[in-house]
């Protein structure tokens, strides 16, 4: 079944929606937090953890599987969603992300990246039609195509440059994939900071027509008040009747952002990376358990949270576990900080559906702290 | 309620016995191998995986959990059990053993043992009295009394004087030791490889009329059929109306040799620590995931298991985990190992009751190998 979006409601206050995302592994309610399992697994995490947490879908990355243990095993093993005993969907990015991160091991040219692997040094390309063929084998519900996410900050001519080729390669990704109803294709808005290159981007990236769209080159760097604006102005102009995907953002400030922006998906390794550092996130703000502080604290992490970890563990025995380097004391930090933002996620929907988000979101912040 | 043991089957072929152990938390049927959970979680497993393995009571390291925590803060939590989130029993060892596997950072004297941390380097004394004192506060179902595990090799007059010692310290504990419906106490026997110092040992240490006896000191190092040897000639010498426990042993072939020489109880390290650097028990041997010829395995850890690992994952997935490094590949493993060791006591109880454990052993060795 091919990927579509439908819109069931906007809000009266901003430009917030709720929606429906089908995809052939099954139905996200949108807005949507995806936990990301970078290399075939949410970190710590079995697939039936992060399913009981509600999670929807969860991203995985092209580049890593790529490289490791390589798409073409992961095709033999039947696909990622076998392979790695996950039944529901899975967006999957082009590669591109990680492979612009390599800075000086990689090549960028007309034709695609040529990148030195991070693990050992080998030599690699990726082009527009080679990310498409590791994703058809690796069978995501849904592909990006791969685009250069320009870094911030980028001079007017690199942006405009780099956006136009990003078009261009949109269009090579799509020509070079086949089968529609097994997987879908999100093409990427870039133009960096520049409001003119940002519109520039949609009209070249939804001229494709294609089932999603993704803002990328946001919350790469640059301050909040550029993040809020340039993704205020852009996420609204994207087409209604399909979903909008802002890439890399986690943070419950940066999610209020991009939903009341009107986007419909984000996916961030924040939740997880943070988890395993002991950083967990609460409805009083962000606390930082391997504190001394919390030594003989017997209270939950989150005394209004109510996830098998709050349920079951105190602050005091988390603390002990990270400071014995105990790998429960990851799970337990990462079951926590998802549940959290994929409850808080919850919230948002049901606020949206009562109009009532921006009320929402002041009595969030006015416990979790403004940021 | 008081600790106690129910003999309910001798076997008619061999010293191997089915019982029931009955705890403030639970009734344990025996014979039982216990899982380990050093610092109070049974490494990269949650209490309740620990429980849907099968897993009947677990132990837990007093040396450990007195560094750090601290007993006295777990005693504030109430207890280990509640701290850990554990409700089944559990078993506590005395300290003892870690204390002397310091070497050099240790000094025994008639009045118990001065240690530096292996953590900080800082200065410690555990008596007899103050092991009670701290398993007092963990609240274990069965604590054990301070002993010295007297190495291998170490000549007959040392292990004499060894164990005369022990002895004394486990009057000690008796002595010291109140709420014996809260806890039991285990006294030790040791005696190294003399067997007359063997004999001395079970004497002196029976002699105090305790609900429990473990055997120390041995699969210390020794060859195998010396370990047989002693085995053999000291556990059918226990009273046969309490808990016989072999301590430290774990691998498949070590425990046959203990059931079939009447022991009841036995823990090791072995099932968990294998695991977590990738090596596998199958029914046809152990298995290092990590080879490159389960690359592009597809099948199951073990073709006949029926643990989560193996009903959902291959080995070319966990092969997968383990190269890159993720926490999964520890869980996966952990998991299978485990359910391997607790099914096989599982069988073996069932072969007592049906008089043909020496078949099964047969049956068993035939595809695992012979060790």
């Amino acid at each position: 079944m091919a990927v579509r979006f439908e819109l069931l409601k906007e809000s009266s206050e901003c430009n917030a929606r709720l929606g429906k995302l089908y995809t052939p592994h099954g139905v996200i309610e949108t807005p949507i937090f995806m936990p990301v399992g970078t290399r075939a697994t949410v970190k710590a995490m079995t697939p039936e953890e992060v399913k009981d947490l509600g999670a929807q879908i969860i991203l995985s990355n092209t580049y890593h599987l790529y490289l490791k243990p390589g798409h073409k095993l992961i095709e033999e093993a039947g696909g990622l969603h076998k392979f790695m005993n996950w039944d529901k969907p899975i967006l999957t990015d082009s590669g591109g992300f990680q492979v612009f991160s390599l800075g000086k091991l990689r090549k960028i040219s007309e034709e695609g990246v040529e990148f030195r692997s991070h693990i050992d040094g080998s030599k690699h390309f990726i082009s527009p039609e080679k990310s498409i063929e590791i994703q058809n084998s690796l069978g995501s519900d849904i592909m990006m195509a791969l685009d250069e996410c320009t870094p911030y900050p980028s001079d007017y001519e690199y942006t405009k440059e780099s956006l136009e080729r990003t078009t261009r390669w949109a269009k090579r990704c799509k020509e070079y994939h086949k089968d529609w109803d097994r997987q879908a294709l999100f093409g990427i808005v870039q133009g960096g900071m520049y409001k003119d290159l940002r519109e520039q981007s949609i009209k070249e990236i939804t001229d494709l027509d294609l089932p999603g769209y993704a803002i990328g080159g946001l919350s790469v760097g640059e301050p909040k008040e550029l993040y809020r604006d340039m993704l205020s102005f852009t996420a609204p102009k994207l087409p209604k009747n399909k979903a909008r995907y802002l890439m890399g953002v986690g943070s419950p400030d940066y999610l209020f952002d991009a939903v009341i922006s009107g986007i419909d998906m984000a996916d961030c390794v924040l939740p997880t990376r943070i988890a395993r550092n002991g950083t967990v996130l609460t409805s009083h703000g962000k606390l930082v358990i391997k504190n001394a502080e919390y030594k003989r604290d017997f209270g939950k992490l989150d005394p209004e949270c109510d996830c098998y970890t709050c349920k079951n563990y105190s602050r005091a025995y988390i603390r002990h576990l990270f400071n014995v380097d105990e790998i429960l004391a990851a799970r337990l930090a990462t079951i926590h900080n998802l549940y959290f933002l994929i409850k808080l996620m919850e919230n948002i929907r049901t606020a949206i559906k009562e109009d009532r988000l921006l009320e929402y979101r002041e009595q969030f912040y006015k416990k979790y702290g403004y940021i």
